[in-house]
């Protein structure tokens, strides 16, 4: 698979720090040098390799937000 | 790579529909007949195909909406 070139444009936070310091994020990234998208996903310490995630539109993430505002956890 | 077994236990909301009527979806997934955990993912109609997506403990759900909540949308 070709190398994806990333950059992380904006940190927000970390949900969760798992086994051996990976830890799952919420950042903005510019993929390929595109426009950043909303991104949530598991990274090892140094964000020296990434796990599966997913990438959100801006709609999206508002649309998350209300989702879970409305559910009761 | 094995198949994956896998049962949406509920279904909470989509967050978008893109082409070919992929829909990103907020949904509780049991994986493989272990605990239901929540998965925000794409999905092919019908839920024909999965696309890549991440899932979150309770724990980091209601880190996410509090994360959500704070950030300027």
């Amino acid at each position: 698979m070709a190398e994806i070139k990333y950059n992380i444009t904006q940190h927000f936070g970390t949900l969760s720090e798992g086994s051996k310091g990976w830890k799952k994020e919420v950042n903005l990234i510019s993929w390929n040098d595109k426009a950043p998208k909303y991104d949530i996903r598991d990274w090892a310490p140094e964000h020296a390799k990434m796990g599966k995630g997913v990438t959100l539109t801006k709609e999206e993430l508002i649309a998350l937000r209300d989702m879970l505002n409305k559910m009761d956890l």
